[in-house]
């Protein structure tokens, strides 16, 4: 089901015909799909969703199979040594209010791979989606890229079942990459955590199996806007494609408001800037946190749990199995404010210091927090532009949707992700108004070209801006 | 002494107005000097070296003031805690031919800043250069960047005596940076290190203090030819300058081998696909170093040994210290070769796991190896293209100098610099010529072009290569 039409055009040629971004736009604009409608996507999602029932029930840390904490050190970990270990880590820097705390943090240090195959049909270039159920999805069922693999799974092609499309990405063909980068993770959830973020072109022998199907990049730009829907694994995969959009209205070359050396300069600065140290701990020692027979938590229920979470399926390579998940203490809000300068679009960027990065900061949303955890800090150590990102610009917000972060790691993790146009540069307004430490030093109006410049190497923009930069693309 | 002449133009006007490749252009192809002529360069040179004098002398480790080896652990280090700490470190790995190793390593977490100024005069630009003696120098003062500073230096600025220049590298003006990033150096004997390598560009209140001189870049290229003269720092600053020169003949535009999305996947291919673990020990316990009262020093003598010095001059802040210093076991051989395609030049670069670098690997040149240290290994583990690098090419190398690493670190560390052009695609030689080890998918023909965009992020390119870039733009 769900193959190709008859008689796809070859590599580069057809209506996509030009580079990557030409055929990209293409892509863009056909946003009532071409192998498949978008009344048959929603329909086949459906079927999906009833083809992979999931059962996720909470239980007692001592029901979790193979899963236990460490005797000696209490860190909770796999007998296998395989999957992710919870451990303890102390935290020491000069960024933001805290200067000093302790928290448990996932680590995961295998590369895993995030592949999105990209293939021209009918002239078209059309994505590789999957309908992937995780446990710790809202929803069970999301729209995951082509291939989510760790590691561990990947290295199994000699041994167990192999991971469906994974030789398309594991050594690619001359020709066929359009992005290949370690992007990071969540710098607080996890300790140094990368993927490998890949978009592959394949031939017109790669057909989409039975949870697959064929979207243009226009279906799947409309798909983001819906609540919960295209996970975060497509969403940041999706913003390493090269961008497609013309930065400016009219041809003229954008110019933008700081040359790309200094905004360069601009994150080397910030890098250097800050100290910070972090240790790792056994997870008995963390302060401030406490180890019921349920789950791990804060002593005044900030930030996250650690819960164990019983997952029954007739779908995948283990029908049944039990595992640890990470559970946000409340929805989260990221942010982006937009501003036209010269009619060249800027997104007002924020660096930021986060404990798992393995380069101390990368450049984040403007507005990035859990609410919750913020409500006993001191108006002055409030981050600032939530108000303008919310209530601000002329009518409601150019993007607003819910979208659930790692449903593999994370328990019922949402965040709103708004992306707001504003008139004013409304980072005058900060040097005096805010406090001292929301200084303007950490923000930057940076155009989307620069963006997608930033993104071609790893490491510089951080998980939650990257889902924005998709967003954008998907509302420009 | 040696100001700027009368009536400097404003910044970015002048015979050097434009972009800052043609303004470096222009610099590039004044190699007879602007400001100071090259026969006057020299004078001035000789009579640094009489007002610098340094006497160097090995002591034995109770000698040294201030540095001991720690109780529990063995490791060397300065009792305020500052300067750098040598410790062990255990390599496990599944590059190269030796897969499990331990050593000693030179731990120095903090950003230091290289930084080299330039300014117009006479409407051409010019570097800011220093004579610098460092006492592991092998001829006392060599070329230094305009400043070079750890941040231990940087942050006495409300105590001790401020560092020169400073103040136009730590917060540069908005507009002024013509490079400005995070490059690792050497990977085997430093863990971790990074630099935050810059050049700016000032106005014409910047004059030159008596160890300083402004010089054109067609000057320093020249100067790039003499053996031991630029040191590594002003070598890995001139390296992140923009490209100045056109990459190939005519005008044409460069076409690259592989394209620009293939060379990063390359490099992230090469970084999932070696494991390599790191795990740091006490110096006491590193298996094979043994430690005598006037060195560290491994059981055969190879890589290199840890030393204690004793320095006299009358010319730095502190008149007289001790340190210790790494002395490598002889000298080592860095080469590219560079081979033409469709007119357009690439150097063959490959990418290497070295065990200090935070990222898994870098880039490296073509061959780079101390070769005592290969001597005991079979014919099959030998790094290819030795001899192509030394024998090849249809006349002398496009360059070849003995260079110095760093001589704050390391005590006569030298190493040959050599890039040799052939015609063919040595890399078809490989798959089957030179045994499993020196696999195919480790080098990669990149353009120069490429080379330009790899630098201005940190760690692309690994410190070796980046001195080979700067050869290597010396004299195309």
């Amino acid at each position: 089901m769900h193959k190709a039409s008859a008689a796809p055009t070859s590599r580069g040629s057809g209506a996509g015909g030009g580079g990557p971004a030409a055929r990209l736009a293409v892509s863009a604009a056909a946003t009532d799909g071409v192998a498949m409608s978008n009344a048959a996507f929603f329909e086949w999602l459906d079927e999906r969703r009833r083809e992979q029932p999931q059962r996720v029930r909470r239980v007692p840390f001592s029901e979790l199979k193979g899963w236990g904490f460490d005797q000696a050190t209490g860190d909770l970990r796999h007998r296998s040594g395989r999957f992710f270990t919870v451990h303890g880590l102390r935290v020491r820097s000069d960024f933001g209010p805290v200067p000093e705390w302790e928290q448990p943090i996932i680590d995961q240090p295998e590369f895993g791979i995030l592949g999105i195959a990209v293939r021209e049909i009918d002239g078209v270039l059309h994505l590789l989606m999957q309908a992937k159920s995780e446990p710790g999805n809202v929803n069970g069922v999301q729209l995951s890229p082509t291939i989510q693999a760790t590691k561990s799974n990947y290295s199994r092609v000699h041994g167990g079942s192999a991971v469906a499309y994974l030789d398309s990405f594991y050594r690619p063909a001359p020709g066929s990459v359009l992005a290949d980068s370690l992007q990071s993770e969540q710098g607080t959830w996890f300790h140094r955590k990368r993927n490998r973020n890949m978009v592959v072109e394949v031939g017109p022998e790669v057909e989409a199996g039975e949870d697959f199907c064929w979207l243009t990049l226009g279906q799947v730009n409309a798909l983001l806007g819906f609540d919960n829907l295209v996970n975060m694994d497509s969403r940041t995969v999706l913003a390493c494609l090269p961008d497609w959009q013309p930065p400016a209205d009219g041809g003229a070359p954008a110019v933008s408001l700081h040359g790309d050396a200094e905004v360069r300069s601009w994150l080397t600065q910030r890098r250097v800037e800050h100290e910070v140290t972090t240790t790792r701990l056994p997870l008995n020692d963390v302060a401030g946190w406490q180890r019921w027979d349920d789950r791990v938590e804060h002593e005044r229920g900030l930030f996250f749990s650690v819960i164990g979470v019983d997952v029954s399926s007739g779908r995948r390579e283990v029908p049944a199995w039990t595992q640890p998940l990470l559970l946000p203490s409340g929805v989260g809000l990221s942010g982006l404010l937009l501003r036209y300068v010269a009619g060249v679009p800027h997104v007002l960027l924020r660096a930021r210091v986060e404990p798992g990065l393995i380069d101390v900061a990368e450049l984040g949303p403007t507005v990035q927090l859990t609410p919750g955890n913020y409500a006993h800090l001191p108006a002055e150590d409030q981050p600032p532009f939530q108000r303008e990102l919310l209530e601000g610009g002329a009518g409601k917000p150019l993007f607003d949707s819910v979208l659930s972060e790692e449903g593999g790691r994370f328990h019922h993790a949402e965040c709103r992700y708004v992306i707001t146009e504003v008139e004013d540069d409304v980072l005058e307004t900060l040097e005096t108004g805010d406090g001292p430490r929301a200084c303007a030093a950490e923000f930057r109006w940076t155009s989307v070209t620069q963006l997608d410049e930033l993104l071609r190497y790893g490491g510089q923009l951080n998980v939650q801006a990257r889902t924005l930069v998709a967003a954008l693309r998907s509302v420009r």
